[in-house]
Formats: structure tokens, C-alpha cells, sequence
């Protein structure tokens, strides 16, 4: 595929036309940046990058598309992890009358932050870091807590989680309003949804572009619910006796600490070795690495205060160390987010460990850990080669349920890698009723993942809702799919 | 319009053989108590009442409307208050195919808690009571706190709110899965969702069926998130210098006491002493009614005690009784829910002093008062009959601005009070940006205000949505509604 190869004549200076030529990228070394996400792995090449810096140029270049068929795949902060941001592979010639890539960077000028309404309003390729320093200046946060600094936009069309989802839900939960031009002929632009905490007069439409991975249409603006920034916050983690000690742990802290309670962090015993292996600036927090490991993180307002935490913190988990076979085996206790600095490790840990099948799953809290079990007996028959590395959300049930093939073991076998992950999400989904996708968002390299494991009835509704909304085909992802 | 007139011959015998003889009822006697709502208001007189007692059911029953022509509105606990339930009137000869009452109270039999998952999985017609006492064994609850005791479906058709809506968010939030039936040929049964704190897997059509109103589908099981409940609850009281000091204040507490602070709900002064006038069983918090209240509310777990929260809450809020020209007049504190009852006493001390219009309307909530300042001296100059008594819950900016027609002004003029009604929505939506529907939803009694207030092409796509989703009619709400 050569570069503009596809595109009609002409379109180029029409674009051009729109956002001005410096903002449209078709030479190789400009587009390459482009062309990378969150997991370091290219798309296809575009016939060019797009950069438009407001809503009206966004609406002009998809009335352009609707016009010519070029395609139009949106793209936010590239940090997505399921390739709904990149350009299309593979497009085989004729298939297309071009495809670009449609940039949102510079759609990031507003960040309107209402401190009485606890909310902001930001354009679509506002960074999360950029809204949360706006945030803080008024003792509030975005509460969507991320290792990646990805753009608002992205947020939404992913839906992104995270470790506080416990406590503050997700982006859907925290979105009140947006901004946004539909995939249709003239490229309308829609307000649905209002700055307000309570709002209920009509259909909630703007519910459709949340996790639709910018298939459904472009948002250009949102407005979302801040929270109060904690002015205590102090961190636990807690080694246990085995896996099977986290459930009670954390049904037992939600019963005694209430909505104070903001995270809930599991860690297994190979995942925590490989980040205090391969990450120099860790510290051991134990003595041995325990079979599993819970991080618990509590926070507060100001009229509490860290030392008061502390000891009731202490007073619940104390006699869960006291006992004969007793469910704690240690506790590190932190007030300054250096804990935290284990559990964000952990993923560079894995990737020096080896290849990493990685697996975004959720399921009923209380299935975790039987999941885990039953899921590393079957691994061990079926690819003895791969060792769970899992760690995640376990307070709400999200698993990185991550299988590494070791260096030790030789070049990893694609093949093998592909099926265990196929063999773990029939696991989640067929036997325990959970998900193949609990926080990335769906996307081209989970999409056979969609097909297979969504009923087909809602598959071909969704589809149906989908050429409704966004008639003029947008970004990657087919809601319809069939398999 | 006389009983069964309008259902083609033999209806009455089908729908006898889907559900069986007892539950279709079709003598006066027997439909008069479905005929009437929350309000105490009747809608028209169906051709006969409906009792399905499970999914199957539903699907015929529906299936059986779209090929006879009959219209099923769909009816739970019947506390709604806009008529989404309500059997239609005015119907024209010749319209219809006839019209029956779908209620769902038999739908009752399952309420699943799931406790480590923190999670019910109920039939749409099991009451919030029966959903609350069930997940009490567990130490849960569901946190929409209302005065009505609705059925879950009935929750989720409106998406109701309520008083601790500033914590836990409406029912959409909460809501995870539910099982439905489309209104098509066939009554096409779809499971969406699933039993998960955190799902990404596609788009989440379940959102078109929130605060629906019953016309976009037929929800007959539903999972809902369950909370812990709070071991701790104190609330004060707070008597404020005047009504401008309830914002700041409610930041401070937040500042102070984070996710801690469950409720923040105002109250007028004509709101209260009409409830302590009227309500023989009210004790006066305070020597004299202040010019406005605000009742606070914290919730905390097992580990914090009651006492400690007191003493904490005095000493964030007594140096604003100390200042010269102090925020706060006076406190009331409570352990035991006593203050709650004069929140919960001031609709029915409303309705004793006279007519009451309803407005159910949100603001941003630094604009709460700014509008109720603006909205005071317009209705003292156009409508100086009706006198504000408004309450509700400001720590979410949900207002109940509820306009008092005092019986000793003589009979209520009802021209006036819809001139003021329309006057006050149209003060808060297109001067202040609100909502005319903060929390009861769109229905019969307030689609003229959705056709005025939400944007013509909006109203138009979510037509489509609904035909698309619901193509045999459904309810009494056309979301397509043009003027």
C-alpha cells in the first residue's frame, strides 16, 4: 500500500481546505508516529493523518468521507491496548476510497472545570494528566485511575476502568454530557446529555459511543464528574496465606471501612517475583514473596486523618494474623503511594519475563479465585510451556489474567500463545458467565474474541443500531459481526 | 369507551390461555386499582388487565399485540409520577386494536443475592422493599433511597434518583444486566449485560431501556449492585442564616468528609412549616423555621464509630456558628433517622396547604439558588398566587420546586398553575441550562415538556432508535415526538 495510494484526487487539497496543510500528514516519517498504541504494535499505513482542532472541521472532513468513501478511523492519545485507534490493515485495493487517520490532538484547548458542579468540561483530546492538573487546582480528580495518560476521547470510546472502579465506577458511570459529530452524509453535530448530576428526560443516546471504540461517532467534547481529591490516603499491602484469603479480606474491609475503601488490588505470587526480579528500583516489601497479595488502599477527606486510618486498619487486620493457619502472613503499610509503585511495576516485570498472552477478564468477584484454580490446572495440561502471571482489580472483579512464556523456555510458540488465550476467555465466558473484555474496550484484535462470545442476537441488533447512528462507516469496529 | 370494546373477538381467550383465566381481568371492579399511579391520578380504562408471571409469558403476550394490533402498556408497582404506566386515554375509535395493562406484580418470584459478587439478580416486579429486606440478610442494601416502594422494572423504566443519588448514583449506574422482551413480531427474549462490576464487551443496548418509560421494550429480570450497609449514620440538621450559605458549606463537607457524606437534601422555609404545620406527628427542630435547611447525612462502616463522627462533623461545622453573621443559625444532630422524617413529611405538609405544581427539575449546583432567586421574583410578579416550597436534593442539584396554591386563596385557578409550571421550566432549561426532569422521568404528563425542551434532532434520532428497537408500539412514549 502506497502512500495516497487509494485516495480520489483532489482529496488531499480538500482536507487541506479544512484544517489547514500543515495539519495534513501524508509523508511517511510524519504518519509513523501515528501508526503505534499502547502496546507498541503498528496499524496500516494511512493515506494520511488528519489533525483538525474543533468540532466544525471534524463534522467537514466526515461529510467528506460520506461524500467520496474515504474511511475515517478516529484516534485519541494512542495509549488504547485493542488497535481501535489504528489505521486499517490489509485493505484491499478498490475496497476503499482511502483510508485516514483522524487525529484529535489538537482538539485539547478547552478544559472548563466547574468547581461547584464538580465537573469539566474538556474537548475530546484533552489528556487525562492535563485534566486532572486543571482538576487539582480546585481539590478535585477525575476519579478513572490509569497507568497510561490517554485522551478524554479515547477514554470514552473505551470505556476505560481501572484500579478505583471499585469506588467510583467507570467512564460510562462518570460521563455527563457530550459533544459529538455523527458518521452521516452532512456530518451533523449533536449535543445530547447536559452538565448535571441528575438528568433523566429522554433516551440517554450519548450511552452508545461509550465503549464503541469510535465507531458510533466522534465525540469532540465531554463533560464529566469530578470527585473531591482524598486529603488522606494510605495504602496496605497484605500478604496472604494463599489466594483463597482475599474474598473474605475484602467483603470483611468493605463491611468495616465502607466507601472509604478506593482500591482492592490482587497480585500473584509469579507476577510480584518477576517485578521485584526484573524492576531495579523496586524494593521487597517481604521477606519472601507471598503466595498472594492484596493491595488495599483506604481514603479520606480531611476531617479524618492518616494516623486514626492506620490504627483501624490495624485493629481489623490484626486478629487475621493472630489466629492458627491464619489468613495474613504480613502487612506493609504506606502513606505515600510507594506500595502502589509495586502493583504499577508489574507489567514492565512480566514483558522482562517473557511473552506475555494478555487477557482482560472479569468475572463475579466470588468466581476469582475458583477461576484461577480451575483455569491453572487446565494450563498446566494443555501448555505446560505458559505460567499465569495474573494480577488485577479483584475488588470489582477485573483479572489480567497475563500467561508468560518464559525466556528460559525458548522462542515462544504463536501458535500455543493464541490458543491458550482462546482457551482461557471459553473458561471465563462458557463456565463461569464472565467477560473477554473488562476494561480495554473492544477492538480489531478482539473482535473474533466479540463474534465468538457475544450471543448473536445482540451482535446483529448492535449491528443494526450502529448503521443507524453512524450510517456512513466509521472507524473499525462491526458491531454485527458475524462469525 | 365500555370494557374490552375495542380488542378483536377471541382476544380475551388467547391471551386467557397464555396466562390463565384468573389473570386477565377485564369487570371494573377488578381493573379499577390498576388505573391509578403514584400521583393518585387515573389514566383511561384498558380493555382488560394482564398478569404474565414470567418471561414467557411476556414474549406471547407481546407477540400476540403485534399481530392483533392491541397496545400494551407495560405497568410495575404503580408509583410512577408522569403515567408511563397508566392504561391510555382519549383513545379514537378505530385507533387500536385495544389496549391492555401489561402489570408485572406476579413477575416476583426470584430475588438472587449474590453476596460476594455484592449483587441481586431480580424478577422486574419484586418491590425495592422485598429487594432490600433480602439483601439486609447479607448486610447490603440497593442504594436508590425512595419514598415509593416501586418495583425494580419500574426503577429502571424511570431511572429513578432519590436522596442519596450524590453518593451512589440512579439506577442506571447501579444497573448491570437485565433479561428483556422486544416489542417485535415474534417478542424476541435478549439477555444484555451480565452479572459484572466491570464489562466492555460491546455496545450496551440495556442503556436504551433506562429511564424508557416502559416504550422501548419489556424488562423481566434485571441485576442490580448492592452496597454495603453503612454500620454508622448520624444526620444533622443545619439551620442556615440563609440559603446562599448551603453551597459552601456543602463543598466544606465534602472537603471534609469525601465519599463519607451520603446525603446533602435542602429545605425551604414555606417547604418546612407546611410540614410542621400540618404533620401532627413532626416535633420543630429548631424555636423558629430558618430561612432554609439543609439536612446532612454520613454513612461510614464497622470501623468508625458514631461519636467520632459527631465530634468530627462539630468541628467542621461550629466555626461557621461562631463568625459574625454566621452560615449556621443552629444545629440539629440525630443518630436514629428522626430528621429524616421531616424530610420525608414535607410532600404530604405540601399537599395539606394547598395545590401543589410539581417541578421535578436539576440544576448545576452553583446554580441552584441563583434560580431559585430569579424564579422567586418572576412568579412574585406573574403568578403571585402560587408561592414557592421547594426541597430536594441539592447536593446533586435536583430540585423539587414545588409551587404551593394556598387554600386560603380560594379554588386553585388551573390555567395559572400551568402558565407557572411551563414558566419555571423554561427558566431552568433555557436560561439555566437545567433539565425539566431531574428524576421522575418522561411520561404522558410531562411529553409536551420533552417536545418543547430536548432538541429537535435528538428527538428526532431517538425516534428511530425506538422504531428501530421497538418496532411493534410500545408504552406511551414516542421519544420522536415532534411539536
Amino acid at each position: 500500500m502506497s502512500v495516497g495510494s487509494s485516495l480520489i484526487p483532489g482529496l488531499i487539497d480538500r482536507m487541506c481546505g479544512v484544517v489547514g496543510p500543515d495539519h495534513v500528514l501524508t509523508i511517511p516519517d510524519d504518519i509513523a508516529p501515528y501508526r503505534f498504541d499502547g502496546r507498541g504494535e503498528g496499524g496500516g499505513v494511512p493515506d494520511a493523518v488528519v489533525r483538525p482542532d474543533c468540532a466544525q472541521q471534524v463534522s467537514a472532513l466526515v461529510a467528506l468521507a460520506a461524500e467520496t468513501g474515504m474511511r475515517i478511523v478516529v484516534q485519541g492519545g494512542r495509549t488504547g491496548l485493542m488497535g481501535a485507534g489504528l489505521s486499517r490493515e490489509n485493505v484491499q485495493p478498490g475496497e476503499s476510497g482511502g483510508d485516514i487517520v483522524l487525529n484529535l490532538d489538537r482538539l485539547n484547548r478547552h478544559i472548563d472545570i466547574d468547581p461547584a458542579n464538580r465537573t469539566a468540561t474538556v474537548d475530546a483530546g484533552v489528556r487525562l494528566s492535563a485534566l486532572n492538573a486543571a482538576a487539582a487546582e480546585h481539590g478535585l480528580f477525575f476519579p478513572i485511575d490509569l497507568g497510561a495518560d490517554p485522551s478524554i476521547g479515547g477514554m470514552i470510546a473505551a470505556n476505560t476502568g481501572g484500579a478505583r472502579l471499585l469506588r467510583y465506577g467507570d467512564v460510562r458511570t462518570n460521563l455527563m454530557a457530550v459533544d459529538m459529530v455523527r458518521a452521516d452524509a452532512a456530518g451533523t453535530m449533536l449535543s445530547l446529555g447536559a452538565p448535571l448530576w441528575k438528568n433523566n428526560s429522554g433516551l440517554d443516546l450519548k450511552q452508545l459511543l461509550v465503549g464503541s471504540g469510535g465507531s458510533m461517532g466522534i465525540v469532540t467534547r465531554a463533560t464529566v464528574a469530578l470527585q473531591p481529591l482524598p486529603s488522606v490516603q494510605m495504602t496496605a499491602l497484605v500478604a496472604l496465606r494463599d489466594a483463597d484469603a482475599a474474598l473474605p479480606l475484602l467483603l470483611e474491609l468493605e463491611a468495616q471501612f465502607g466507601t472509604l475503601l478506593t482500591a482492592f488490588e490482587g497480585i500473584s505470587a509469579h507476577a510480584m517475583t518477576a517485578a521485584l526480579t526484573h524492576v531495579q528500583t523496586l524494593r521487597a516489601p517481604f521477606a519472601a514473596v507471598p503466595d498472594y497479595a492484596v493491595l488495599i488502599e483506604l481514603s479520606a477527606g480531611a476531617a479524618l486523618d492518616a494516623a486514626m486510618l492506620e490504627e483501624k486498619l490495624g485493629t481489623v487486620l490484626e486478629p487475621m494474623m493472630m489466629a492458627v493457619d491464619a489468613a495474613i502472613v504480613d502487612i506493609a503499610i504506606d502513606h505515600r503511594g510507594r506500595l502502589w509503585a509495586i502493583r504499577h511495576a508489574l507489567t514492565e516485570g512480566l514483558r522482562a519475563a517473557g511473552a506475555v498472552v494478555a487477557c482482560d477478564i472479569a468475572l463475579r468477584r466470588g468466581d476469582v479465585m475458583r477461576f484461577r484454580s480451575a483455569m491453572a490446572a487446565r494450563l498446566g495440561t494443555e501448555t505446560p510451556a505458559l505460567v499465569p502471571h495474573d494480577f488485577g482489580h479483584i475488588g470489582d472483579g477485573g483479572l489480567h489474567y497475563n500467561l508468560v512464556w518464559p525466556r528460559h523456555a525458548g522462542p515462544p510458540d504463536q501458535a500455543v500463545m493464541d490458543h491458550a488465550r482462546a482457551s482461557v476467555f471459553a473458561c471465563v465466558v462458557d463456565e463461569f458467565g464472565g467477560s473477554f473484555s473488562a476494561e480495554h474496550g473492544v477492538g480489531p484484535r478482539n473482535i473474533k474474541h466479540y463474534a465468538r462470545f457475544v450471543a448473536s442476537d445482540v451482535r446483529r441488533l448492535s449491528g443494526e443500531v450502529q448503521r443507524l447512528l453512524a450510517p456512513v462507516p466509521l472507524g473499525r469496529i462491526d458491531f454485527g459481526t458475524m462469525e
